[in-house]
């Protein structure tokens, strides 16, 4: 039975998972989900995830919600590349990365991403404005982690990687929201401000099947 | 060289890996800090976790912080008894359970429990109050979730019960506050309002070693 990974344009969560499937060169039925059409409050999806969100990946009899556990799930399952380092002392680095991500960088990434795509900074300014120095402390963090390395864990593409990264995309394209001119980020251009990241996203971007993980809709745009 | 954990006492995050250490039956050398005495701001431990944070655990050459990704260490390095499950459908059923854990409820739990700890919660009644429902929610949860099973991912612990269960701890502890009694968060007694979770709480009070485990401030009360 083919995985099967049901997805959302523009979630970066769904696009962990969609990373972690090409980078594994795994074979996947995607279900590309629209929440305007109420795809995600649907009984059969319900049954899948009571927290209707995305992604969810179902493999066989397992369904597994949450974009980092679906990593865990997808590593155990097929260890090879490995997403989570080969020795137990890579694996609590992997996971360091992925948990401080998880804890650090994900809110407030949001807190600046979410009202930018939606129109709403203008309204939402002190909460976004909040989010830039927390945000900013987080890039140097992630550019200087790569200073020396090609990949966030070390010489191997790891879940730390596939867990930044559509943060940092998300960001970016916030950056180029009209309403973005009133926050000072600093992300833009990417390879003056943060030249480790940007070869790192460029390096991402070459993974054989980044396309097939790019959000649909930015396209059209 | 034996396995060191730097810690405090009521931290939930060091209480998880401490738990993980017992369930392993792993020993290792304390180091209990204290937040007041600059502990965790000194040179040397600041190599060690430059977010000034515990839990950290030092494991010959491997340093890792961040309590759940110690856990995932700690089940790679020492596999047996395993926390994160022996197949791949269990490990994503724990990684799930775990990142709802970290996603939905630490956060909101810490809201109710801070303070109520630091006698702030009249002055932040609103923030304390937004926090109730939604813990709330995680604890119907997690009573559900425990109803047919003695543990959290099924018939055995998991790294899952161990991220869980601090936070079940600081609600109670924070329940008893005199302040507590303007927020109707309606937890106890446990056994009446929660009996599930009523019942898996004395199951992992009962695990060899949980009593090295318990926040030594507590009992000075």
């Amino acid at each position: 039975m083919a995985i099967e990974v049901f997805w959302a344009s523009g979630s970066p969560f769904s696009w962990r998972v969609l990373l972690a499937l090409e980078v594994k060169r795994l074979p996947y039925e995607s279900h590309l989900l629209q929440f305007s059409k109420g795809d995600l409050a649907t009984p059969a999806f319900v049954a899948m995830n009571p927290r209707k969100r995305v992604p969810v990946l179902r493999d066989g009899d397992d369904v597994v919600y949450e974009s980092v556990a679906i990593l865990g799930y997808l590593d155990r399952k097929y260890p090879e590349p490995p997403l989570f380092g080969r020795t137990a002392g890579e694996a609590g680095r992997i996971w360091r990365l992925v948990c401080e991500e998880l804890a650090y960088f994900d809110e407030p990434a949001e807190a600046y991403i979410l009202p930018l795509y939606g129109n709403r900074a203008e309204e939402e300014a002190a909460a976004v404005r909040a989010a830039v120095p927390v945000v900013q402390a987080e890039l140097a963090r992630l550019e200087v982690a790569l200073g020396p390395n090609d990949w966030l864990a070390g010489d191997r593409i790891s879940a730390a990687d596939l867990t930044a990264f559509p943060m940092i995309k998300g960001l970016e394209r916030a950056s180029t929201k009209p309403q973005a001119g009133a926050f000072d980020l600093g992300l833009l251009p990417l390879p003056e401000r943060y030249p480790a990241l940007a070869r790192w996203v460029a390096r991402i971007e070459a993974l054989p099947g980044y396309d097939r993980t790019y959000p649909p809709h930015w396209r059209a745009r």
